[in-house]
This record gives C-alpha cells, structure tokens and sequence, in this order.
C-alpha cells in the first residue's frame, strides 16, 4: 500500500458547483445516472461467535506480545535488514497454527511466503500479506522504531514501531484472530492461502513470480483479503475497491553524437557553442505538459481511459455527497490553496479517479550545493511517474511516451523503466466485498466505499486472475514510512476507534460471514 | 579567472565554412572588413636588463622557496581556513619589499590587501592580485596539496600545490621579480598599486569595497596587470583582453496561492489534482529557450549586444587563420561531437565571443536517491547563469528574465540572484597591451590575442574606470580548481614552454617596457 491517506479523507455527501469540464486531455466522463449507492442496505452482519470473543478478550495480552514479537524482528527490505528472519518467523507461525503448507518461495529477490490451511470449507480466501518495512532513522522517533513499546498517546494506548500499521501490526491482529478461531473452534470457517511478500516497499518487483507458482490454485480462491487499519483517528472507515496502475521510469539526457559534452562537465561559458543536456532533458520533460503542467500532452495517452460503470457512477454519486467538506480536509492536508485547473467538486473528483498523471518525482543534474558554480552538465536524470486508470497498460504508456519523445527530437534521451503494472479493480457487488461491508455495519462503522484511489498497488496480480480485492479492518494508526509510526491498541475513552480486541473480532466476524 | 581552457585553444588561423546565420535570436554580425590584425607588427620589446636578469639566476633557489612559502600557506576562501594568516604574509611582504603603503583593506568578508610603491615614476601599474584558492580533496592529489614539493612531471620540474597556478605562483614570480629589480636598481621603473582580494574563488562579492576606497587613485593609473601562465602545454601565448560578465542566479518554484502543496512533499498519486511546483520550473525554464536550448526566447535579451569594433573584427579575422584547427582541438577537449546549432567556422567563434547564454548549472527537487519514491515535491530549484556580451547589464538582464517570467504566468516564481557583473574590455591599442606584446615578441613568444573569452571574471572594477587590464606572462600550469595543480618550474629540455626564471624575467621586461 502506497498510501492511504485519500480513503480516510474520502467520506460521506453534497455536490456544491459543476464547473465547465477541462477544454482538451483529460477525458470527460459527464454524470449518466443520479442513483446512488447505499451502504447501509447492504445490511448488517448478525452472527455472534461470543466463545471466540471471549477467547480474544482473556489472551489479550498474549496477542499483544504477538504484534510485538513481530515488530521487535526488523525486516527492512531496501537494506536486506532482517528479512530472511522475519519470513522464517512468518513461515514457522503458520505451520504452528496448523497450515498444511507452509513454505519459503523462492524468488529472484527476497523471499515470498506461502501458506495453506485446509478446513474443508467451501470457500476460500486468499490473504495478501506483505512481511517486509520501510527504513527508519531511528534519531527521529521518540520510542525506538524496534522496540514496539506501548506508549501513551493523544489517541489512547499505542504501540509504536516501524510497520505498527504499515502492516506487521493488522497483520498479526488477523493472525491472532485466527489463533483465537482455532482455540475455540479447532478449525477455520473457511479455507485460507497466505501470499506474502517481502519485497512491498521496493516496489513489489518480484511478487509476480510467487503468483505464478500458485496461480491455478488462487484462481480457484473466492477473493483477497489484506488486513488494513481502515478507521480514521475519529473512527470513520472507508474501503477502497481499486487502485490505479504505475508506471515509473528515469529520464535522462547525456552528451552524445548529437552534441553536448560526452563525457563530464564542462565550463559554463561554453554553452555559447555547446549544447547543454540539462536543457534537452527540461524541454522534453516540458513537451509533454501543457504550460501549467495539469494536462499531458502526449498523443494518445488518455484514450484508453474507460468511462466510469453505472455501479461506479453510484459510488461516486455518494461520495459527493459530502465532498464540499472533503475538499477542505484535503486542502489542509496537503497544505494546498487550490486545486490543479481549479477544479472543484465532482470534477476533481473525477480527475483525481478517472485520469492519469505525469508527475516528475524527482530531478537533478550539475551543481546543487551552496553558492555559484558555473558548470554545463553533461548530464541530467528526472524520476517520474504516471498512475495508470483503467484500462492504461504501462507497455503501452510507455509506449506512446517515447514515440512523443522521438516525434519531437528526443529520441536519444535513455528511458529506464523501474516499474511498471496495471490498475486493478473490484466490483462492490462482491461477495466478499458485500460481506465486509455487512461486518463493518454490524460495528456501526457503516463505511465510505470509493471506487479507488489514486495510489498504487500491485493488486492486478490477483485481479487479473479475476479475484475480487479488497484491504479491510477496523483500527487506526499513522506514520507509514515516517517517524512515530503507530497503531492504536487501547483507544481512549469515548473514541469510535477500535482496540486491538475489536480489531480481531472483525477478523473473526468477516471470516464467517465469507463463509455464509 | 574562472576558466582559462579557451584562451589556450583560441591560438593561431583559416576559416573553413561560413554557413547561413542563424535565424532568430543571436545576433549576427556579419563581417565588415578582412583586416588582420597582426602582433608581429606592433614590435619587440628591446630593453636588457642583464644584471637583473642575472641577479634572478642567481638567486633561483630562493626565489623558489618563495613560491613554496606562499603555497603552503593555506587560504582556502569558501572554508574561511586560513585566510587572514595569507592576507598578512601578502600584506608584509609589501611591507617588506619597501612598499610606502601595506595595509589589509576590511570589507564585508574576507579582507583585501593594498599596498602603493611610490618610485616617483611617470607611470603607475595597478597590481590585480588574488591570494584566496580553490578546496582541496587531498586523497584525490599525487602530492599533497599545501606540501609545495617540486616533482617531476612529463613537461619537467613542477611545483604541485593548490594555487600553484591559480595564481600564487605566477604572483609570487612577478614578486621576485620586483625582489631582482629593486635589489639591482634600488627602486622600480614604474610606480604600483596592489590591488589584492581573498574572495575571488567564491565569485569576488566583495571586491568593489575595495576598489571603492581607492577609486580616486586608481583613476589615475595607467593599467592594470594581473600575473597570469599564458602558455599552454606547448608553449604557446594567449592573450585576452576582455571578459564576459555574469548573471548567476536561482530560479526556485515552490507550492504557494496559486497551487501546490505549500509546506512539503505529498503523495504523488496526488498530482491528478494537485499543481507541481517542478513541472511548473520545468516549464518556466524551458519557456526561456528554443526546444533545443540554443537560442535564447526572453524578448530582447539580445538587443544590447553590440557588434564587433572595427579593431575587434581584425583580431577574429586573425583568429579565423587556423580556426579549423582549434574546433579539432576544443571537440577533444570537451568531449563533444559536434557544435551547438552545428555551427562551425566565424559563425561559431562569433557566437562564442558575442552572444550571450542561458545555462543551467544545476537542477533539483524531489527523490534523487536510488530505486522509486513516489512523491509530488512542494519545491524545485535550478543555479542559472547568464554570460553577459558587451554591452549587457546584469540588471538589465535580469530584469527582463522576470519580466518574462511573469510575462508568463511564472511571476510568482522566486529569483534569488547570487552574482552579477558587467563584461569588460580592453582595447588592444592600449599602451599596456601594447607594451605585453612587444615583451611576448622579444621571447619569441608572439600572442594570440582574442578580443575576450566567454569567462567571467569582474575585471569591470577596472575597465568601468578606464584602465586597460590584462593578464599576462609566460609560464605554464595546469590543474586550476581540480587536483594535482602545477606550475612548470624547469621546462623538459626543448620545450618552448618558460621556466622559473624566464617566467620573472618577462615580468622585469614588462615593467620597464610600460615605462618607456
């Protein structure tokens, strides 16, 4: 998960102005239907499992211990910290609780995990897990990112520590959910296969290849579940159905044949007769926006974009109920006075669901130290990104990208690709994604559904299998990839957040209601 | 001097091709006479000064070991290491050698030296001296740099030093050489002004405090002479008599009341309705060039440039006799294949010395580690340079940039200027310039002399008061700002390339020839 901010932001209902859609470029998807979604009919999960519960409630300590067991293991993948441990314990966890399978796979990076617990259950469920973390510098924290303290904290009870929410935290609160299932029950209610990678916060580049050793049996799987802290720090939940696509690459002009220094950088004055890189890589880079930078350029690359389904146009007839007020929390958020081409209301909404981007992560070329130095560069390197909409494909983004480079005189500049995957998409009609909102209703957390958001996340690899997706949970925390991160275990009095108790009781809840 | 590459490979003459101007943008300022100007012509110096020169051969030993002194003072300006301890072992010195005036000149930083040596002569030399240098990466240098140690070197005998030929070394020479002439004489031909700063190698911002104190005397000089290795590696003499002033400048875009996230990075997906402060610096900058960076679009950028005088146009004409040859040799040392524009022949020497540039010396913003982040960044920043031909102003200059700029819709874009200076020019009928060439002929040593470089330097202190100003001498070195700096000392045998002693013996002759 790349972020999760814009669900949490993403909430209840009033369109407030229409204004005039974007002359050229971004595609235009007017309203066809006013129709709107309604979670709450969806209807409210009445199982009660109260010998689980309890069972939840006396070992609670236990399962704390669980979260910190698996915090206190480092396992930051961009520094192969701890990783091979860290999957060893995931792998020895599921063969303890009594998976029939329980093995390291291989991959041509870190290692995946895949487990299978049999209950001869009619329904299946595959869970995403992601067991590696984002690095830390640990003098920024005020409780070491390793030591999984609980601490006291505006919210209530926390533990802190790297990957408290992002994601060893909800991932081993499911776990001891199942734990708790197993106690009381001796089985699961339905069958379970654990895909887990190590490799999330790198991108993911070698989770393809734990699919396709399994890719027959998950297609078989009735949808995918990650365990996800889903409630904002007032409670609210909200549950995203997809996710757009990425693709990332490098740009990068050099001297070459066609002219500018070969080889390192020369004097400033000489630009007078040399051609300067830096400046190719800038004109490109600008050839591909409109002046303001809002709107590509590029010919073609918004054609493939699909309109949204009449299901889709339901949700975000919802989500504007309310996006007046999410307009404000954003602009906060994001410390922004306004948004791109002054967009407002559903359109933003739209252009922040229904198109794509081309954003410069990252540039850099010659001299950027302090004071003056007048050098030409022989070089300069963009890092940049586009999010995909359904229906781009990065091959064919990619594509169009470079023949709009060669079509205007920048074919010579090296395009590196470091990554590249379809968006995916889950219909709310689901199964699983009607049982989640079921459970979420049950706890009085009827839920924000939106039908994406604009992150991105390899989830293709399951919804190209035709599985639906969804990341689900009660809970809370903060600070993914940051300082501080954490997870609320204890919530104070009062607060709609859920404690780590409730957090495993909806585990337990969606797991038979699956099941139903 | 902030890069003397060019004039050691702007030597001697034939023009090839003269293609069709370029069509918009830089001037073009097509020949108007075929006159040559021709150094030979202007004479050789005849003065000997034999029991000078001989006091200098004798005294070799020790005139070395003054170099060395000098040298393993260390006065690195941008680390402030040293800096005074030079600033008074110049100062005394003067003091020392007799000089009616030493003193340390306070300015706003580092302080510069003055000294004034009344020979009741007709005629007054002002001294342009700078006693500041470059860092050093020691483990990067053969010999370490502040060591002085005399070596062998494939041209011969080198002193290897920081500073060692920018510029202690040829300064500390031209001082032995006032060492012989008083020791024999007992007073000097020409009466001098030291003009001296230790804040050249980070962009001289506070040399004018300097020349403001004593303006009123410098008006009266006659010149102003900076000692100066002329020869490259074959011995051959550049002499210049102008530099190009600069703009130097940051250009930084950041999230503000128009657009963008105001206060730091968000997430990148967010750019679908978000501004980005690096497309939009992107945009700004490459709305100031043509899409191949070569000719610069800010209206009237180039209006000020004036056309060669008739007397310049004779000096390129004599530059154009082996052209050819010195495109060979500036494509080897820059490393580039071919030429901006494809320019060859006068059309690119011309654009060379009168137009002016827009140069990127470095961008940034963003992730610029390794591997992917996804960021849409608050704030970019590019250092931007712009050489100024005769008669631009850097005011001038700038402030059509800005106007450009807001012309644009990139007004709110900030510019935070570092350095601006004038060019400056000298004529070649300049007595000074006059004198230099004859005392080149009389070594056999007859200049190529090129009415400027594309350098800057703020020679203007001087020009804008009406001294002629070169630098001049003979001698060789190399390795200026980078490391493993040298002078030749003790040329191999059969070099054309000057020794110590010759080196201190032109500096005599060049005194007595302006006394003439």
């Amino acid at each position: 998960m790349r972020q999760n901010l814009i669900p949490q932001l993403l909430t209840i209902a009033l369109l407030v102005t229409i204004p005039a859609a974007a002359a050229a470029g971004p595609p235009d998807f007017p309203a066809t239907t006013d129709e709107k979604f309604d979670p709450v009919a969806v209807g409210s999960y009445s199982g009660d499992h109260a010998a689980i519960y309890a069972h939840i409630d006396q070992n609670l300590d236990a399962h704390l211990s669980q979260l910190q067991r698996w915090l206190r293991q480092r396992s930051i993948s961009a520094q192969n910290d701890g990783i091979l441990e860290m999957a060893e314990m995931l792998r020895s966890d599921l063969e303890s609780m009594g998976f029939a399978e329980a093995e390291l796979v291989e991959t041509s990076g870190h290692p995946g995990v895949w487990g299978y617990y049999d209950a001869g259950a009619d329904k299946t469920l595959v869970i995403y897990l992601m067991y590696d973390v984002q690095p830390v510098d640990p003098e920024d924290w005020e409780s070491p990112p390793f030591a999984a303290e609980v601490i006291d904290h505006p919210l209530g009870r926390v533990i802190m520590a790297r990957a408290a929410t992002n994601q060893k935290g909800p991932e081993r609160a499911f776990f001891n959910a199942l734990d708790s299932i197993l106690a009381v029950e001796g089985t699961l209610p339905v069958n379970l296969m654990i895909a887990a990678e190590g490799e999330e916060e790198i991108g993911s580049p070698n989770y393809p290849e734990v699919i396709a050793k399994y890719e027959d049996r998950l297609r078989s799987a009735d949808g995918v579940f990650f365990p996800f802290n889903s409630q904002d720090p007032k409670g609210d939940v909200s549950m995203f159905l997809g996710v757009k696509g990425i693709l990332y690459f490098e740009l990068e002009a050099r001297g070459n044949e066609t002219g500018g220094p070969k080889q390192a950088e020369i004097h400033g004055s000489l630009k007078a007769m040399v051609d300067a890189p830096v400046l190719r890589l800038i004109q490109a880079i600008a050839s591909m926006t409109t002046v303001d930078g809002n709107t590509i350029t590029i010919p073609g690359y918004y054609d493939p974009i699909r309109a949204p389904t009449h299901e889709e146009e339901t949700l975000i007839n919802t989500q504007l109920d309310d996006w007046a007020g999410q307009e404000l929390l954003m602009k906060q958020a994001f410390a922004v006075d306004k948004f791109a081409d002054d967009l407002t209301g559903r359109d933003l909404l739209m252009r922040y669901l229904y198109t794509t981007t081309l954003n410069v992560d990252g540039i850099w070329g010659g001299y950027t130290e302090e004071g003056t130095k007048t050098i030409l560069p022989h070089m300069a390197t963009a890092k940049m990104d586009s999010r995909l909409a359904p229906n781009q494909k990065p091959d064919e983004a990619l594509a169009l990208i470079r023949k709009h480079l060669e079509d205007n005189g920048f074919g010579d500049l090296e395009i590196r690709q470091l990554s590249g995957y379809p968006p995916a998409q889950t219909s709310v009609s689901a199964p699983l994604v009607q049982a989640a909102i079921r459970v979420y209703n049950k706890y009085g957390l009827t839920p924000d559904v939106t039908p994406r958001i604009g992150g991105s996340a390899p989830y293709y690899v399951f919804t190209d299998l035709g599985l639906p997706l969804i990341a689900g949970g009660i809970g809370h925390g903060s600070g993914a990839h940051a300082p501080n991160e954490y997870m609320v275990v204890e919530p104070k009095e009062g607060s709609a957040v859920a404690g780590l108790a409730e957090i495993e009781k909806f585990y337990v809840d969606l797991l038979y209601a699956l099941a139903e």
